[in-house]
């Protein structure tokens, strides 16, 4: 019997914006399928219920995959497609198995010789730099900056090497409520010139993506209160 | 007089697959739009003509912006922009500003205050990072490994390091003539238990995105021709 196919499905960013970030074939596939891997079950239900209200949730099988599950679980949750079903993978916001456990699911089915496809949706981090104007043939994505002091300054010494040296985009995230003393570390550590972008409500109402040099932005730390946002450096 | 938007319009990394990568929204945004700036001309008219079929091409007005096009011409094509017309931005292949010279034209956007919105559609990176199970809390794009000898050389230590020391996913691209060559080089100058993904044909009919240790490879050098494809490594 030939595997079912594990489908990797963005969700949304922002409520309410199917049609604006959610191609057709991801709805057309979605309604197919009846074993989902979901890293929310709540946020998993209101997204398969937004692509289509006919989908019957109580008719689907689910099985939740986040930071708590013990790794040696998630083996199992493949057996659906090896036994011929296709799997929907959804993660809490945005694109499966970029900054979510579905990656070792995903790892789990490569090891098997299961097919993955991923399907296009919006992630906050590509979206950011198409929008920064900062070099996107070179870029990395750091996640969180270590907290503790000495790492810490290392981290921004490492970012600022490689924006000069490799003229390589440099874009991570912070807790929402340290946005504020982020964009002051920046402004006072690093040099006045070199430009910070930061994205936030990406695809939503207030969506605001914004390229200033860090000096301009010392007066604007306090912007962003406490939104999820993402931060883009460059030179 | 308020200003234009610019709209970033991403569009197909495979024929006629309007439905399977792009958003509504982009659609009916799209049909708004009298003044376009775009990598290739004849490629943007097609896909304009994808988009909607009710499109009048002659009825547009276009910008040509490619790697061929002196820097001192960009700032020009924001002037409808600042006549309160909205531009769109459409590259030759996928997500514009990304790896094209539409970046720059951001980037004086941004200088000049003016909106930039990205809209959803296909990227080949985070379409083959989603698939590859790599991690994706942690990764780095890097274009094209250098060709000359002690340059790649130190290109592939430097990956390596990166992998090892700060569990960073490596993700870059090759001339497609010169897949296999680089598929064995990397079986033998890189660890045996190193894992490599090779994505081709993303979001086409022969989609294949595979996740093998190096050593495993070996025999699968010659598997991709000339097909255009992007390679991911991990541990």
């Amino acid at each position: 019997m030939a595997h079912g196919k594990i489908y990797l499905f963005p969700s949304l960013l922002s409520p309410d914006t199917v049609e604006a970030v959610i191609p057709r074939r991801n709805i057309d596939l979605i309604k197919g399928v009846k074993y989902f891997v979901v890293e929310e079950l709540r946020t998993a239900r209101r997204f398969l219920k937004q692509c289509d209200r006919s989908i019957v949730i109580d008719e689907l099988h689910f099985d939740v995959l986040n930071e708590h599950t013990p790794g040696q679980d998630v083996e199992a949750m493949l057996v659906p497609a090896l036994e011929g079903h296709d799997i929907g993978v959804i993660s809490e916001a945005g694109c499966p198995a970029v900054a979510d456990p579905g990656a070792d699911l995903v790892a789990a089915a490569q090891r098997k010789g299961i097919e993955v496809v991923p399907l296009v949706g919006p992630s906050s981090i590509l979206l950011a730099l198409m929008a920064s104007g900062f070099n996107g043939q070179s870029f990395a994505f750091l996640g969180y900056l270590p907290l503790e002091g000495a790492k810490r300054a290392a981290a921004l010494k490492e970012m600022e090497r490689n924006i000069r040296q490799h003229r390589q985009t440099q874009i991570f995230i912070e807790t929402p409520y340290r946005n504020g003393r982020l964009i002051s570390e920046l402004s006072s550590k690093l040099p006045g010139d070199m430009l910070l972008c930061v994205a936030c409500d990406i695809t939503g109402q207030n969506e605001s993506i914004i390229t200033r040099p860090l000096r301009q932005w010392r007066s604007h730390a306090d912007d962003y209160g406490k939104v999820p946002a993402i931060f883009l450096l460059y030179n």
